[in-house]
């Protein structure tokens, strides 16, 4: 991995693991794909926020980086695909259906196949890889699981619900006691997912929300001892930014599970497992904290704006992971 | 039921009950609401051919009358919405799904609809009804049954195969040498469908396929036998005209099946359970064979080319079934 004539690493031999929620893991694997080959990537998916509506199974985090990996994503959304219409949905709100999850048409295709494909019994994971072969992406995209694993969020006012009743129904604005995830200890890592993370040179926890996108990976039997074995090679990069979310509840989330919203909460939450935490520009100040809490702070900018700022990211990530 | 003045009927007091198809039940319903008020109109509906793909439930008959009704379905298909998308099938394509049977964007809705619903533990009667409310349809639209009832086809080179892999998929282009109502034997006709039979002034048996569209009905349990008592209230409409269905394989399969592709094959086919069988002007050369077999035969003019049409049969079909 060294080359012989300085100590640059040469990333194009190395392997790397990254630990994914949604959209701000799918902006950071868009950056790596622009610095390391795709045969060396694997992208190890959250599938704690998928969700059964109408008979359809969906799986928003997977889509979300096959759709942005495609360069299909919606630009403004984050999420969805660029050009969707929403026949679909009005006529479900004739009917007076359950709308309020929008599925765009053409997205609506990618549910049918994938709904389809588990009636028939092959499971999520070579479903997912045959999704993402059709967008010809290159990486090995692997659902952290086959198994139903199911995020609870338990409210304040109406219990425990689903994670996309909380996300999209209730917009993440009610307050939240707790966060569960349901069938968690009977699940088992998908095939390639304990391979890819033993064997990776470096592993790469994406700036994604700790509390309901990264911690339900974690939550797969074997998969959070695993990381903490190999903490030495493992690279976290905060979601927070000066106290706040770049989008989604991550911040309130920390603050109601009575974790710092700050990229200290963030070196908290991972401390165990990642030897460097990669906090913005913003929080430079926070620095010295979040090394004393145990993973040494590294300060770049981390709000990935554009591709440029997505591949630095991902160099500096990977650089980091292997040093 | 009758005037004072005069032997003509009123209709706007007789309570009829039709059993139907799809397309040329939809278009004889049509007819029908225009010369009956929709609150006296029931219409019990085959759902032998609904079928389960990529995780949703679609009621092709069901849908195709509501459509045709709604004055929303596509004119130049005769299935389907007017002015549909496809987005969903083109994504569902380039996964390799199966995409043999098409279903558009809007329609998806429906079919979400109803799959959410049925999932909710809700009856398909139910779920039919408000359908047809959202579209402000004033007749009620039944179900045959809530059950599970499956026609199934066995063809000659490919043994059997469910109803819409025969006819969408092999186009009905295939030799077949049974059909059967898997099913049938455990089940119970839909809430009201036994009243509606029982106390309509008037039964018509719509122009749809006898043996996979109606026959399915009179499969489930209760149904043959009630029409029989009641063949005296009971006209049919040959769907063959001059030896030819207008569409699908009516035609064929009567011949397959052992019958004469004509309307003395669908006298056959009714002679127990119609008092009249109403055949088409092409047709009048075989009406003394007709009525030999059973049915009085009535000619008249059946290919329902525009609303007038339409609205002339449903009047002829009334009125003999009341005579």
């Amino acid at each position: 991995m060294t080359s012989g004539a300085s100590n640059e690493v040469d990333l194009s031999a190395c392997s790397i693991a990254v630990i994914c929620g949604g959209v701000g893991a799918a902006r950071f694997l868009a950056g790596l794909l622009q610095v390391v080959p795709a045969d060396n990537v694997t992208a190890v998916v959250n599938v704690g926020d998928d969700v059964v509506l109408h008979g359809l199974h969906i799986s928003p985090d997977i889509d979300t980086i096959v759709y942005t990996l495609a360069d299909a994503v919606s630009p403004t959304r984050g999420w969805g695909l660029d050009g969707e219409t929403w026949q679909a949905m009005e006529m479900l709100a004739r009917y007076g259906g359950p709308d309020w999850f929008s599925l765009g048409d053409a997205d609506l295709g990618t549910h049918l196949y994938r709904t389809g494909r588990l009636a028939e019994g092959a499971p999520l994971s070579e479903i997912t890889s045959e999704i993402a072969r059709s967008w010809h992406l290159g990486l090995d995209l692997l659902p952290v699981t086959n198994d139903r694993l199911e995020t609870r969020v338990t409210t304040v006012d109406e219990g425990e619900i689903g994670f996309q009743e909380y996300f999209v129904g209730r917009k993440h604005d009610v307050p939240v006691t707790a966060v569960r995830f349901s069938g968690a200890e009977s699940c088992s890592p998908a095939p390639g997912v304990i391979d890819a993370l033993e064997s990776a040179d470096a592993i790469v926890i994406a700036p994604s929300n700790p509390v309901v996108s990264i911690d339900p990976i974690l939550a797969v039997p074997g998969i959070r001892s695993l990381l903490t074995r190999r903490a030495d090679s493992t690279v976290a990069i905060s979601p927070i930014i000066g106290g706040k979310a770049l989008k989604g509840p991550a911040d309130r989330l920390l603050r109601e599970l009575g974790f710092d919203a700050s990229v200290s909460g963030v070196a908290h939450w991972y401390h165990e497992m990642a030897k460097v935490l990669i906090i913005d520009n913003a929080d430079k100040d926070l620095a010295a904290s979040v090394s004393a809490i145990g993973p040494r702070a590294l300060v770049t900018n981390t709000i990935m704006s554009d591709a440029a700022v997505s591949a630095d990211l991902a160099r500096t990530a990977v650089h980091a992971a292997l040093g």
